[in-house]
């Protein structure tokens, strides 16, 4: 016998999520008579909605604001039959095996959910770089949202730390609010598309953005009360400098800047996986199984399902998040057919074995 | 030296079909700057421009009809850069390694590009039974397009053959036109979308569809001036009746319809990669590389990408279509700043063997 307790409510399908892949995931499941529930976890819409101006997400020539996009797909999944319910999920276990096999989820407000399939959208969350001064002043000088907080540093020289898309983006944004916005990056190339590097290039041309490669911060100086005061850096003209520190070509420099954001990628949210022994790789990414035709986005615990970027460390794109949420319900909606006719012929042998028991 | 006439044109990427993988890679290939060509083939717009109401595209709670998304998503490309034309490719080879490796794209027009990169995203086209009467009868009484054709046949008796989403949305569509439609279908169980067999099983309540289980058509009756006049069918109550003609189970009979829709999957298009040596499988779909991480939509042709329907013989939907495009598009541009790296370094080794047989 089980000492659980009861849970709160069952359900055909709990979508742990609610950003591009979850929401996408819940249209086609609530089209498919699953009766999705999406917990929206602790970054409700996900990283979409910290982006101003999606341009390139098909179907929107004008572009759409990436909390307009996440709140058409709600309106959609909504529509269809979804529920959304505030909800962090802090652990998944599964039991049995064929018609008896159910998940079970509790919830951080210990709210417990049985659940006939999973699937896994929590995306990812910011990566920091772990150097000293991080933990006082996030929040207080050093953010990871240019969106949410780049208003608060009006004509104030701003640091973003990043290569990529998103350092792109948040350093041409901040150039709305900042005196000057130096864009640091530990290498000499920017993996960014050719878009916004241009446009990043407009504003150093301009005058509001200044580039400095092969450059990495590794102190942040300043207080709760008074914000970012300056920043350790060093440089080496052949990169990464920071795994060169003895090198003599290796400088290191203070640098006044009243805030920090960084810009340098995230890591998947499976805490609530531990211990359900899915695979993941060194970085945490669930592990699907891929390759071609159905089951894509099978993990190795059935009838959990992955999609988005707890899954996809590569394209991380809202298109490719779409996809993957479309194809977790197809192939989460395969595996709730096959349980149910596991519970049908279940049923039918009790029924026989009970009326033969009768005779 | 090569006696192939010169090419009308050198473009840096041409992408083959303009549905939604094509113009999804579009948007980000011109993003990416990389000036994409796509080439609209012989069904501009693909698939979906012949579906009426598209409802599962994430991020349109409304709805957007096939047609309508199709040309958002073509703003959205040639915003950006992109080039669209006219033109169905005929055959694709590829010369040289390195930074010397070039595709020449001959179209049926004649007309030649050559190109640093392709993407394949040619779709697939509709599948045909292979039956008597179907080659004389195609576009005359017999359709794969219920959109296109359903309004010619007012109250007549409609056949509809299939069991998927593509069937269940032409008969429910059909039930416009049709006295009664008649679903034909091989199997006891459809494959379709719950909500799709519950629309089509509210007709049938309203006598608007009947569906015939276990049957399939085997000839089809009628002329050109005429139209279809009656078909001949087959049923066995343990389905798949063609394969069991000999069973005593096995009926046929002859039933008068005036009109007949195939509505039972596609075949890839990929003809014009047959002299480049590219994978497929026993069906014809490409074999791109998937698994994990950049690089999926690789094809062992190197330089060339395969994207949507033409590779995903499984999901074949907008959102999984577009998620594709956009990776194509990524891991083409992967490849092109590759090319971009050698062909530079050819020229400094070019420049340099140059300088140095001036001495």
């Amino acid at each position: 016998m089980s000492s659980e307790p009861p849970a709160d409510d069952h359900r055909r399908l709990v979508i742990a999520g609610s950003g591009i892949a979850g929401l996408s995931a819940a249209i086609y499941a609530a089209r498919s008579n699953n009766e999705p529930l999406v917990l929206e976890g602790d970054e409700p819409g996900g990283q979409l909605t910290l982006t101003t101006d999606v341009e390139n997400y098909p179907g929107f020539p004008e572009g759409i604001s990436g909390p307009d996009l996440i709140n058409e797909m709600k309106t959609q999944a909504e529509k269809f039959g979804t529920d959304i319910e505030n909800g962090v999920l802090d652990d998944v276990t599964v039991k049995g095996e064929g018609a008896d096999r159910q998940f079970r989820i509790t919830l951080t407000d210990d709210t417990v959910y049985t659940a006939d399939a999973v699937i896994a959208a929590s995306g990812a969350s910011a990566r920091t770089l772990g150097i000293p001064g991080e933990d006082e002043l996030m929040g207080w000088g050093l953010s990871t949202c240019a969106t949410c907080d780049g208003a608060f540093f009006r004509d104030e020289k701003i640091v973003v730390v990043g290569g990529g898309d998103a350092a792109m983006e948040e350093a041409h944004f901040l150039t709305k609010f900042a005196s000057t916005v130096y864009i640091v990056h530990r290498r000499e190339e920017f993996r960014a598309e050719d878009v916004w590097i241009e446009r990043v290039m407009e504003k150093v041309d301009a005058g509001e953005i200044e580039i400095m490669r092969n450059t990495e911060v590794t102190e942040l100086h300043g207080t709760q009360a008074d914000g970012i005061d300056h920043v350790t850096m060093v440089s080496n003209p052949e990169g990464h400098p920071t795994e060169k520190l003895g090198d003599p070509d290796t400088e290191e420099f203070e640098f006044d800047a009243g805030a920090v954001f960084y810009a340098i990628g995230h890591t998947p949210n499976t805490d609530y996986l531990e211990g359900i022994g899915v695979d993941t790789d060194d970085e945490g990414y669930l592990i699907t199984e891929s390759g071609r035709g159905g089951g894509q986005t099978k993990t190795g615990v059935e009838g959990l399902f992955g999609a988005g970027d707890v899954v996809d460390f590569h394209y991380q794109q809202a298109a490719t998040a779409a996809g993957m949420g479309v194809q977790a319900a197809l192939d989460a909606d395969d595996y709730l057919d096959e349980l149910d006719r596991k519970q049908a012929a279940a049923a039918r042998d009790a029924g026989a074995a009970a009326a033969e028991s009768d005779d």
